[in-house]
């Protein structure tokens, strides 16, 4: 525990913890379960192009998801390209997209590379999610898509922006990258919009190595999307459309089909973290913790922080980097935020976007998942408690140093 | 021994192989080294971003190849579309990019997926290879960059294109899906015009399960290129430029790097199919082999048979047919061109490409590889002749089957 401002690891003390705490540490699978899979995929001597895994794998999500179609791809932004494309570009010649711009980077970055330019509206401050009323205020007749991000896993306003988009009449896209598994109301997310996109990327806590995953309800867009994924093959020899490579490889669908028997695991272990956070967060002056609705039907896949409004600007920033000399690797996300990132940032007029802007300087991302134990959680908590407290003795402090 | 016609297999007879034999049927590593990776990347608890297993694939191709820069990717096309869009559609509003239409799909539909449009040119009859006086005619004030295909593995006529691009001041990539490991004079192909593109997809015969990589000899390509791969982050935390998910997992990095340590055998048992081949259809009425320069410096991966210039119409799709039924798998590559594939088929004016034309409707590829023995291959030849002999009464019997 830290006592005076010497403890600190970034003032000469020792770090918090002789191993690095990360934020999105991989989750593996069985270890011989894998092995075993690849055994079979050297048997069957079948690497990829609908592979009996990949098969098997889409089949268990639409079953675990409740959701007509899983289309698995090799990572969620190439999922988002495809997605955007079909319902967006090959769809109308407008090119704005509305989205939040408090969302990771490949949420932005998917859209204009199908040549669209993302439209960016803020968030709600307690929740951090797009705000419908923020949408529905820039939604205009250049608008071809609205794109709703579950952040942190939460499901989005997902019934004000169904509203939105069926009134206006343009495709609705779940960015579901930090939703996997969650439950809004008694359905999981995964059948809401036209299509949602979810990653499985290594850092999720879900992952497939890369990966990732487009669900839809909708028949024709299924097919259209496999076609896609496959460079537009819709028949032996016959090219029925354009396309991209977007395939999922058979080793990693294996390693996606053997995580899923560790899932309860995972979960149950995210969501003792996710309390334990709570509690020894509960009094923490200047920092307070997003409160999950009923985290129990959600990943808790993310611990977000968020220092008080009228937190000094520097403190972010420092708060992070006296974590990191701890060996607690919290990140910034998502700093600065997509509508400050390039090639957005040049851009004019820039979006206005007070709730954004506050949550990109005050935001910070801890450490969980099972390498994350609820007596380290503890030690974090004080840790911050004792860098809040001495703020800016702490900050006097490192500029001293050379 | 096919003696009559009620020994074909499609006529009733017993197939001449119990087993498929496939074009393109996946190399294997050993699968000791394989599962030995497996285990070192859960060690090291790092999955993809840069990781061991793929820095040391990347430098061992580097050294390999003779290049200053390899940048691994997930898979070839969305490389080409990264080359495409560095090189081509980033660079200048110009549409077309040259390229032959005798070549798989993904060469023109990486194009088109980056907003250019395809200018398909016509190959030369011998080698199937881009036709640069064809380029030449065709190269206007609209096109934004050359690409050269090194089909069936063969070098491109590299200084001929090199010429052209340079006289017009465009850049010139070629796409080296075949050619990975061959040698153009003394060096690899791999750091030839502004950068070059090789797929290790499943089927080819080095492979990653999917995988690509782009190599250059420009360092400010291959920094602009390392953050594309990865969403334009140029730092932590720093979105630089607008990119994509273009990685490769480090399971495919370690596929790779443990598929080099047998590429000498591998190549070896191509060259020696390919003798087989040749020796196998050297006299062989109505088909001929396209003959490589140099086999030794190549891979050997394609066996590429041509049907004689005044065949019937319908004796390619009855050739296939019957060997399908024996269990030789052979490929109508590339039918029916890209030219004739959606969405380019629809555009006006059609391009005039007689040479293309012919080889699309008279092109088989032979199954090659481990699995393939050359007491195989003279087996597959002797068939070849019978049906050719009497491709007419073959052709009249299958017709009266129900």
């Amino acid at each position: 525990m830290k006592k005076q401002l010497t403890d600190l690891a970034c003032l000469g003390g020792l770090p918090l913890f002789a191993d690095k705490l990360y934020v999105g540490r991989p989750n593996l699978c069985s270890r011989e379960k894998l092995h075993a899979a690849l055994d079979q995929i050297f048997d069957n001597r079948w690497l990829t192009n609908d592979g009996p895994f990949l098969r098997r794998f889409e089949e268990k999500l639409q079953e675990f998801l409740g959701v007509r179609h899983v289309v698995a791809v090799c990572n969620a932004t190439i999922g988002l390209q495809m997605v955007y494309r079909a319902l967006g570009r090959a769809r109308s010649a407008r090119k704005k997209a509305l989205m939040p711009a408090f969302t990771f980077i490949a949420t932005a970055h998917a859209w204009e590379w199908e040549g669209g330019q993302p439209e960016f509206c803020d968030v709600d401050p307690e929740r951090h999610l797009l705000s419908p009323a923020d949408a529905a205020a820039k939604l205009d007749d250049d608008a071809a898509l609205l794109v709703g991000v579950h952040t942190w896993g939460q499901p989005c306003r997902i019934a004000e922006l169904e509203a939105l988009a069926k009134a206006r009449q343009i495709p609705l896209v779940f960015d579901s990258a930090h939703a996997f598994s969650n439950f809004h109301g008694s359905r999981r997310i995964g059948g809401f919009g036209d299509a949602e996109v979810f990653s499985f990327h290594a850092t999720k806590f879900f992952n497939t190595f890369e990966g990732g995953a487009i669900t839809t309800n909708d028949d024709a867009l299924a097919a259209e999307l496999r076609h896609m994924r496959n460079f537009g093959f819709a028949g032996y020899d016959q090219v029925a459309r354009l396309g991209t490579n977007g395939k999922m490889q058979e080793i990693s669908a294996a390693m996606g089909l053997c995580l899923m028997d560790e899932l309860d695991a995972l979960l149950e272990t995210n969501r003792r973290n996710y309390r334990a956070y709570l509690d020894a967060f509960r009094s923490c002056p200047g920092m307070s913790l997003l409160q999950l609705d009923k985290p129990d039907s959600l990943n808790c896949q993310y611990i977000v922080g968020v220092l008080a409004p009228d937190s000094p600007p520097f403190l972010r920033d420092l708060l992070a980097d006296v974590l990191w000399a701890e060996n607690v690797l919290v990140r910034k996300y998502f700093h600065p935020g997509c509508h400050r990132a390039a090639p957005y940032a040049a851009r004019a007029p820039a979006p206005v976007l007070p709730i954004t802007e506050g949550l990109c300087r005050r935001v910070v991302v801890f450490p969980t998942g099972t390498a994350v134990q609820p007596e380290q959680i503890r030690q974090i908590a004080e840790t911050v408690r004792f860098v809040l407290e001495h703020a800016d003795d702490v900050q006097r402090q490192r500029k001293k140093q050379p």
